[in-house]
């Protein structure tokens, strides 16, 4: 056994969503010292008696603070220092996740605040540099995968579909192209006689394709598999 | 401060170098129990009282056990749960980290076994899985980028340099393709009246290009600023 004192280790999550058209990050107030009555990244202690790895820990946080099961769950990065904690010498190891905004609840007593990416409060800890890291590498993989479907509801306009990318990646994209993109490659597949409210006009439905539910399901399959 | 027992927290590295035109991990004999006499990876303690964060115990082990000072370090992943080490719940953060090799010396009482990475011994605790994802991170990121210039010498020809990326990347390149990419890049430059020699023959000796030299130097910055 080790003959120093062991660091402290903590598991945060950023959890990401879309609502009203925009990215948001979801927050909760801390019920204890340090920085009690702050809004701060979900996150928690590991469990050593039940949880089976430190992506088993930041499920079980999110189910516990945020009462959610989320689709999309990948470590960041580990997070380490004397000074990051006023504790201690402490070690984060951060997940970032993607939620759809319909699975979570937010508000009232204990509940998530959802703050829009781009007017954050200031958060404690480095809880901001963990935010920013997160943010940079999903708009990384945005950009050359699937990731924004796990943002999706079930059904959508194509506008929507192009607004959760861009808002995801933080550009703007070019409509005709985006649109050819994604009908060539069968991301979305639009559902005949079906229309959806979009912008206040009935626009025509979509749902993900098939190949990108079977990419959604193996994901979950490694989410689970990671522990 | 945590009402429960907190994990072990160790850091672990795979140090990659090339020699013999083969890619090669440091691995070294394992002083204490568990694993006692069996080739690891380098690794230990956090150390609260003197580390400034994981990379800093990275850079320390990797002192005190390899004797050497590394060019290119970087966080792989960290690996947890109750069952890979068995002295208990475990946090490896683990790193990856390239050094030429001349660098390196191997050998000799506590000193370091290079071993080819396409003929590794059975490696203890999940040692295995870390070089496994480290090497995909390796060749992945080798494909786009300059890590492989971290493991080249001052001065080498462009037969060499070809060997080194095949090498990291595990893939042929074509000859007169990779040459028109170096020098259209200046990726490397020639040394004006230098040979050296590669199989047997004097070749035209090369040297790193100014650019590169420059990332080089800001990885170092990098390398210093994680802590």
């Amino acid at each position: 056994m080790p003959e120093y004192p062991q660091p402290i280790t903590t598991v945060d999550v950023a959890l990401f969503t879309i609502r009203d058209g925009r990215l948001h990050l979801a927050l909760i107030r801390r019920e204890n010292e340090p920085f009690a009555g702050v809004l701060a990244l979900p996150g928690g202690f590991v469990h050593t008696e039940g949880d089976l790895g430190t992506a088993d820990t930041a499920m079980r946080v999110l189910r516990a603070k945020a009462r959610t099961e989320v689709p999309y769950l990948e470590q960041l990065y580990t997070f380490s220092g004397p000074h990051r904690d006023p504790r201690g010498w402490s070690i984060s190891v951060a997940y970032y996740a993607l939620v759809p905004s319909e699975a979570l609840q937010s508000g009232g007593e204990g509940g998530l605040t959802l703050a829009p990416v781009d007017a954050l409060p200031k958060l404690p800890f480095d809880h901001g540099e963990i935010v920013a890291k997160a943010l940079e590498r999903l708009r990384d993989k945005a950009s050359y995968s699937s990731l924004p479907a796990f943002l999706m509801p079930p059904v959508f306009s194509l506008s929507q579909l192009q607004e959760v990318y861009e808002k995801v990646m933080g550009a703007k994209l070019e409509r005709s192209h985006f649109r050819r993109a994604v009908e060539s490659t069968g991301f979305a597949v639009p559902i005949p006689n079906l229309t959806v409210n979009s912008k206040g006009r009935p626009a025509q439905a979509y749902r993900l394709g098939t190949h990108v539910l079977h990419e959604m399901a193996q994901s979950l399959l490694r989410r689970d598999k990671q522990a």
